[in-house]
């Protein structure tokens, strides 16, 4: 049997070049016409872009993500015929690379350090050292795994929070998202890697930013709507030594007029903690396309229930 | 037999206080008066403080020193008549979180992600990966290999220079200094951890800055006399791409008129990547005059010949 394939990506020139590299077996790879949406049976697919499609998509036997976050698929109440995978294991070094590197910039002084270096001037600042600190970890999957062994390599305590609280190596300690409370006040570092769920929506609330101590780094790399943005903005006001670090927001891109733009002790990014390389998606999709056409189980498959 | 200390650093308050703590026996803690240099056993001292004392210290059998770098000792071709032990194993988490946290900086964008929002504007900028990235880390010691265990955590191969290139744990390849010129063109970082020995003084020179593709970022966390500091500031202007990260100079502190203070692509610093705390120096000077007493070897002991 022949399978048919819609890319939906911003870059399809890019995939469809990647994926002629593979000589997949058994598949036409269909142009971004209308009439491919009703015809494909596999999609390589932007979440985002192909939300809109799948009232349409008659044929569609399985949806490969080319990101992590599936949310735009999951939280859609209807259209749940079909297979759902997502990319994973590609975004935990990229992710700990954002995430220790905007750490290790507020823990070290670069900002100030650079001041003093365009005055010429030798000055000495106090140390503040990552090692023997705890870092509270929300999302235990491979990205939060990868971050855990990079903050255990700089000596951190990690306590991992996920929904059940199971515990999960190589977490020192692993929390539910109803006993977060509990830990936030003792954390020196708050790293946010969840997808968006109904428990996720709004988590860090004015309620939650009011349990971190002074000083406290919180980073959110996993989806804006985790955080109250007007809350939080209120909190690094109060807090000047507080840090948040943020690469997602509730509306991408932020909008110029959004007061986060001008926080003092905010650093924000423009989504791009760990993009995915077309290259690396591609390699993932064919390994999984050989499952699908040889009937075995896909690799990281989605519950549209839990919505991960 | 009773013994009689002398603490020579910039802070000896602290160090009193911190030796007090620690009820060490048979041991008296002499005040920094110039008898106390002629009567001392024992000296618990910064390198460069006690030099200019050796040739007084007729009583000295042992110095701890309160530093990993001692060349300010073994440098001088007289007075080894004691016993020298520096500080190792609370270097390598510091200078990890040093390297890591600039060589990040520059991969992920830091200073123009950081004008991109003081204008409010969202923009990404091209991914650099650590992932893939080779690096050449001179200095095989502790904290060469915690760096070292760093860099793999991130996914980078690292090649190890040493006198001797005798492979070493957890280094990919180990090679001899005189084999550095063979590794550096397929550098994409270069970290310089080593100790100033008469091997090592000039060795980054305009040859082997030549040798560096454009693009590759050096690190010396080590000493300043590595590096010709007229033919790092010409390689910096000719690469443009290339960057230099400096904690450690020729003179400390950096002149004010030294031109690397305004060189575009350098990130200095003042000697700051690994300062040692009293609490930790007293701690690893406690364990060896336990040993001391009870006729043990000393850990960390220097061999003059070496610088080491």
């Amino acid at each position: 049997m022949k399978h048919k394939l819609l890319v939906l990506t911003r870059d399809n020139s890019a995939y469809y070049e990647a994926i002629r590299r593979h000589n997949l077996p058994d598949l036409e790879v269909l142009d971004d016409s209308p009439n491919s949406v009703f015809e494909a049976d596999v999609w390589l697919a932007e979440p985002k872009l192909a939300a809109p499609l799948l009232a349409h998509a008659s044929q569609l036997a399985w949806v490969q993500s080319t990101f992590a976050g599936v949310d735009a698929l999951t939280k859609s109440r209807r259209h749940h015929h079909y297979q759902l995978t997502n990319i994973k294991n590609l975004f935990g070094p990229m992710m700990s690379e954002y995430v220790f590197g905007h750490i290790l910039a507020l823990y070290r002084h670069h900002t100030k350090y650079s001041q003093l270096q365009r005055n010429s001037h030798w000055q000495a600042l106090p140390l503040r050292q990552l090692r023997g600190k705890r870092m509270v970890l929300l999302g235990t999957g491979d990205i939060g795994q990868h971050i855990c062994q990079t903050a255990h390599q700089f000596g951190i305590e990690v306590i991992g929070v996920n929904r059940s609280g199971t515990p999960k190596a190589p977490f020192d300690m692993t929390l539910s998202i109803q006993q977060l409370d509990s830990a936030l006040p003792g954390a020196d570092l708050v790293v946010c890697v969840l997808p968006s769920t109904d428990e996720t929506v709004n988590l860090f609330d004015k309620h939650r930013l009011q349990l971190l101590k002074p000083g406290t780094i919180f980073v959110n790399v996993g989806r804006g709507d985790l955080v109250d943005e007007q809350a939080l903005i209120l909190h690094l006001s109060l807090n000047p030594t507080s840090h948040a670090v943020l690469d997602v927001y509730r509306q991408e891109p932020l909008p110029e007029d959004n007061p986060l733009w001008k926080c003092q002790n905010a650093i924000l990014t423009p989504h791009v903690a760990a993009p995915s390389t077309t290259e690396d998606v591609v390699r993932q999709f064919a390994d999984n396309y050989l499952r699908f056409i040889a009937n075995q189980p896909l690799n990281n498959q989605i519950d549209f229930a839990l919505g991960y």
